[in-house]
């Protein structure tokens, strides 16, 4: 059971893969997890894992589009304890010729995976400034470096975000807040990404994913948990990560 | 005088400097500028100009974040003759730091820079695939590759612009349609400029701006016409744009 | 038959393709080409081509790797007339896998692809530095961005020329000598990528290249001539080439 | 103390700062270090330090820029247990304007700082290969990402290790080797950098160096470490780092 430590992590976006992980991770070493999701509902099963294992955690309806509802969320996590470390997990992850590209898509996925990371991580900044320290985490993909075919909105959407990220942190980290942004640059062993790859090639193609072929959301989450770990005299920006036999 | 062709060069951002220096460059070989911009009335000048040479333009107020407005605007000109060039030329820069940054800002910032992009791009190319070819000219900036301090709303939309064009150019170069971005990474000689010169160091500095320190909008207007011309069997891309002496 | 002028362009790796095409245009436009290769035989019939269209164009055995060499070779350009161009345009694409890549190869790949690059461009700035004006442009490739699988020599050098090109860009600029780095991501159409496509696909493969399938040298050559051209209130340091249809 | 593992980690360049830190966490859990610099007498401090805490670790004269000096290093660090870790960690900074770079500093750099990476990356696969797992990691700086004034040398050295890295990254993770770069993108705090900061500021400068201003070897050894441990389903090719204040 871990010695609870006076301090929240707030995980926007705690999805059922990474966003759960990086909940565990955090709850583990002590702190309250705060987790938003569209669905409260849906963050039941994971409020009642960490607290089997005697961590603590709030899951919370969060349409973190809405800049009331952001800062609500976190002013909330704040009041429970001081606010250490922010994590924005957006899930928005589409694909259409640019020509289908409605601008209803287009500027969905925008808010979802872009514009309430700004709202999100500058309201945690404010937070944070007042205790003087904190880490504010970005989730990116390969699409935040690649503009590919069928991508227009969702890599625009991901540069948009990493663009924020870096000016956050040039601005932020002189004032002791360490931002960064982790570039996930391949599949993760998630519901989505199996149910793509049996799309493409089967029932055989998910019999026959090997160990280690899909990063495992904990080892993901590991991630996460060591850059918030890292002393301020040597901090990360942004790291890749993708599993051993990945193409890129 | 141009011999006409029969083709249109619509220029989205139409602005004083870079966007009319573009204007007078496809005139000035016998394309019919199509030209935008919010207020139809300060067109009137490079209308003239435009037609005291021999050319041909068209003004008209344009609101490119309108997906009606921006659909009628390049219909029009695929009407007065076959849309073959189509340059987003956008006039966004802001600077404020992140905390002070409000949603409005990042959102309008964003709405003018980027998704007017994807709006102009996705509607000019669907005019283009009707005819087989054509070119889309994208203006960045620094801002499109680095999130510095006080750019997290500008950046994140010239970021996200670049994944559009990206996007855009591997989806449509197979379909004969030349997408290109071009990082103007240094200060063209607008008004814009020279008074953040002025602000910075007075009139001293502005009357100390030397020859060839700042980009001549013709010069950058060159950069577009010369990507129009090339063949397509070796189409670029992307480039960057400075002056001699610039530091970077 | 061009006007001549009181100017040499110097082609460093004046090969079969790229490089001669480069000094026929250069050519065309009245520059007295001095073109070096290995073999001074095989420039005999560039020269000649060059002259038959009322050119000039002086051919010279060249190992640029070696000091001496390279500096008597452009001064020898720049006693016939100042030196106002110069072309690194070196041939050493090799694939062998990191564990088969013998020490010898990888300083031979190194010493054609980056030092020679280095020591080519410090002796054609110095000659340019007394004229006060000049170009020097660098071959690049994909491999000058992306260290790819079996090539880790190819790459290493690539990378490392690229940095040359920055690093004189920067130092060399204010001084009024354009430099500037061409990213060739694609084939061009050559003797060497033909057999690469017969190798992979035989001979129905080469019958079944698309017209602007392959780049035209005489394309690619094009994008140095305009790069030289560019006024210096608005030099491009860096552009990328590829046919239309390539995936990128 | 630490319980000692059957496994070698090789130091490459392990100078007094972030080569000795490196050496010093591997040994702290127990891996017997096999360290090489020039001069061997220099690592007697390093050797002793880590007995003293209980560690293991042997120090060898070394130049990596010598085929056979590194294979039989790396033999024997394998010989005396399986090579598990290797780091290259070359010093070999310098700057001087691209006309007044010799070609003999050009090359000798470039032997120093990526030719040895290269030699040594190789030959450290081969053994770890045998074994069927292992991490290499080599040292970037700044300048393995950017050509500054007065870099040429150094630059073109680091951009190619990063190449080398890339392509050794590339064909060996599907065989279980962890290729990495790390970008020191700051100064760390070795005499070389304070005796910089000397040079620019005098005594005062030296004496108004703020807590966590400059890295610490300890905590730059510590991202090596955590590259090391990261499970093979979630690898990280490339982090930079640099302390919170740092402006970039």
């Amino acid at each position: 059971m871990p010695s609870p430590r006076n301090a929240t992590a707030a995980v926007i976006g705690a999805g059922d893969f990474i966003g759960s992980a990086i909940a565990e991770r955090f709850a583990r070493v002590g702190y309250t997890v705060v987790a938003g999701r569209r669905t409260a509902e849906k963050l039941q099963p994971l409020v009642e894992k960490i607290e089997r294992g005697g961590g603590r955690c709030i899951g919370r309806a969060l349409d973190a589009r809405k800049e009331d509802d952001i800062t609500a969320f976190l002013e909330e996590a704040d009041k429970i304890a001081p606010l250490e470390v922010c994590i924005f997990n957006p899930g928005a992850n589409v694909n259409f010729p640019v020509l289908e590209t409605t601008e209803r898509v287009f500027r969905k996925v925008w808010e979802m995976a872009c514009y309430a990371g700004f709202l999100t991580g500058r309201e945690a900044a404010r937070r944070m400034l007042a205790h003087g320290q904190g880490t504010i985490l970005f989730t990116g993909a390969t699409a935040s470096l690649r503009g590919g075919k069928g991508y227009a909105a969702f890599a625009s959407a991901k540069f948009g975000l990493r663009a924020v990220a870096q000016s956050m942190a040039r601005e932020l980290g002189p004032k002791n807040i360490h931002v960064a942004h982790l570039i996930i640059d391949a599949g993760v062993d998630t519901a989505f990404v199996r149910e793509r790859i049996r799309e493409r090639g089967g029932e055989v193609a998910v019999a026959g994913i090997k160990p280690d072929q899909l990063m495992n959301p904990a080892s993901v989450a590991e991630a996460y948990w060591q850059l918030h770990a890292q002393t301020r005299d040597a901090w990360t920006f942004e790291l890749d990560l993708r599993p051993y036999g990945e193409t890129w």
